[in-house]
């Protein structure tokens, strides 16, 4: 048996919103790996082992899917969304260099549907025009590019999609997001704050930059942001393809 | 029979990327519609009629499907990638709002993988930090605008897609936005001329900014351009998801 590494993308939630390639790849999978939540998606088979494991431990994941690849197991690393949007994929190319053996080999990146996309299309196209994707997260950057990156987007006019919005451990970077597009945008532009989407748990909220608040997000949220023509027609939000 | 529509991805190219969703709706329709290529994709079946259109008929596609929903037919309009990105779902909610029956229509965009997330997949995770997409097609806008953005989103350090980089309409577009590039970056920062990808056409063209010429683009190709982090590693270009 030859050993492979698939990093594949399951989507935001609904298993109808998985390509074939990944259905495909997880059933010739003898080993899955991924954050706990994620895992829990695939149904164990005969020949599958699942390796759930915790959040942050993404490196160590990376390195034991590329020892079980090099051992002959044929091995998934699954992300929710796409795993090449602050998932698994750079995590695996971040160690890959660490062994020689593990450059030679078979290793794919299977894209999925990411969380903004699915966002959106609930909402109708509110990123139907240049956009840009920013993780709010601060735990692998400084808040201080994360702020002037919001600066810039929003002189750009970038519609924007908000991965990580919130967490526990820090309640208040989507307050000072928020603040930040305060200063640069006028307080009627459209958010749409996006929870588990696709899931039972689905839940769409859309606001006035004026009307939002960082309680509208929790962990499961994506925080769409319109750009300055963004509008309603009907119950959706779009943003039109034409601009000045 | 209650008709509705739907505004379906069908991903970059082969029918593997396409979700079970889409699958589904394409599998219920009594009509197809979109740009010809993107039409020729669908199978024909009895009952199913197919409305291939050229290109630039945007409107009049979304006007001519909301008008057989209306009448009953179980409509799916079809995008190559997501629906949502550069694509026909904002034409469809631009006209929505013509004919107050056509508000009240079941409507659903259903997304796909995106050109930009397939070509990042197939070269690494080159996306794999904050990012933005730029359509470069001055169709729509005016290319001060791009240059504008171009340079925002370098001053930002964002890693880049460029969709619609060149056209035989428009071969200057890329030169110049490369050129707007050159006094942003460095020259040793990485592109992914990623053209056709998962087709038997596909290509995948990794060069630095100093060596980048318009012409490694055409009407099927996405550009990818890093940030300044962005590195390679054996055969992968991927973005670190730390950053300073």
């Amino acid at each position: 048996m030859s050993g492979w590494l698939a990093i594949a993308g399951l989507g935001p939630g609904d298993d109808a919103l998985l390509t074939a390639e990944v259905r495909e790849a997880l059933a010739q999978a003898t080993d899955v790996l991924g954050y706990i939540p994620y895992v829990a998606r695939i149904a164990p088979r005969p020949g599958l082992t699942l390796h759930p494991s915790d959040n942050r431990e993404e490196l160590a994941r990376a390195r034991y899917a590329l020892a079980l690849a090099a051992g002959g197991a044929q091995a998934v690393i699954v992300s929710s969304g796409d795993p090449g949007v602050f998932a698994m994929a750079s995590a695996v190319f971040e160690v890959l260099g660490e062994r020689e053996e593990w450059l030679h080999l078979d290793i794919r990146v299977l894209p999925g549907i990411t969380a903004m996309l699915a966002a959106a299309a609930r909402a109708g196209a509110p990123l139907g025009h240049d956009f840009c994707a920013i993780n709010l997260s601060d735990n692998l950057k400084p808040w201080a590019l994360i702020e002037r990156r919001l600066r810039l987007a929003a002189q750009a006019d970038f519609a924007m999609a908000f991965y990580n919005p919130r967490s526990a451990s820090r309640p208040e970077g989507l307050g000072r997001a928020l603040a930040v597009l305060r200063e640069a945008c006028e307080p009627e532009r459209l958010l749409v704050f996006a929870r588990a989407v696709t899931t039972p748990q689905e839940q769409l909220i859309t606001v006035t930059l004026g009307e939002a608040t960082p309680e509208m997000a929790d962990m499961r949220t994506v925080v769409l942001v319109g750009n300055s023509a963004t509008r309603q027609v009907g119950r959706f939000v779009y943003t039109p393809r034409r601009a000045e």
